[in-house]
């Protein structure tokens, strides 16, 4: 898994109809900007899991067409 | 999910007849050039969300040769 | 999928079982290089389409042990 | 599979329900930091083997969403 | 597939017990370093062919944990 930071939210009215009602967040991972289903309830700064891949897929417990979803936020040390 | 912005169409007369009927674009993710089959009908220079590997085949609803779709069209902010 | 230049062609007499008779081209993509299987007779030169991961396999129609396919020749524009 | 390095664990109370119980390390690869489920007891220092995507779920034994996991951890030289 | 070099082997007492038995190779790839499971007997020095994810597991004709295998061994020319 990789670790990022919530940047914000992102907004498709126009979308595949299987990700209806699905939150979507843009994660920091390095230089990179990955879109990531939220599957936590994470917010905005917190510090995330991200699973890719298949896993993100077994994370949202069906089969959307994701590949990328938060699946934990790391407590605050 | 990957965000990045429509460059163009890719024609590809000789491909895979799984592929037949498939609208291809290019989207343009940072400084990488990816194909990507749209599900949802995006345009030249919008912003799209894409989903890569196993997700863009649950995207197109059948497992087609593809590895990147284009899943949703960003709302203009 | 990826937009790739075919290199040349790769030859191992020595190799997994279910791939005897497959073709094996290189591509070019950006800086990598990367061995393919051929699905669509494609020649050296020529700027192809490439399908990696599971949809590689998908386009080979068979489980090979294979990550990347040739599933398109660009239409020369 | 990667070589990598074991950097510390990662705390999450807030997770994916599946993920319960889960022990992760970060194991550093190269210049990247990666998550990885543990499955096999790894220490803090050691050089261990990752495994990526769909062969950390086998290596796990359950369709987890999880996309790394420590699957070894090489003897000393 | 990836070209790639075998660089050495790996040693690894403490692992998953689906990986016992398993010979793993060092492969250099470009920069990078790949733990592979080696299917076709492959000898230091060697340029080789690296399937990579699923691909992996396909060629080693079991679900073990791996994500990288040598699937062919390239003819010197």
């Amino acid at each position: 898994m990789l670790l990022g930071q919530v940047a914000g939210k992102v907004w498709a009215t126009k979308k595949s109809p299987a990700l209806t009602g699905q939150a979507f967040l843009t994660v920091r991972v390095g230089e990179r900007l990955l879109v990531c289903a939220d599957c936590v309830g994470a917010g905005e700064g917190e510090t995330v899991l991200v699973a890719t891949g298949g896993a993100a897929r077994v994370a949202a417990g069906a089969e959307l067409p994701i590949d990328a979803a938060i699946v934990g936020i790391l407590d605050e040390s």
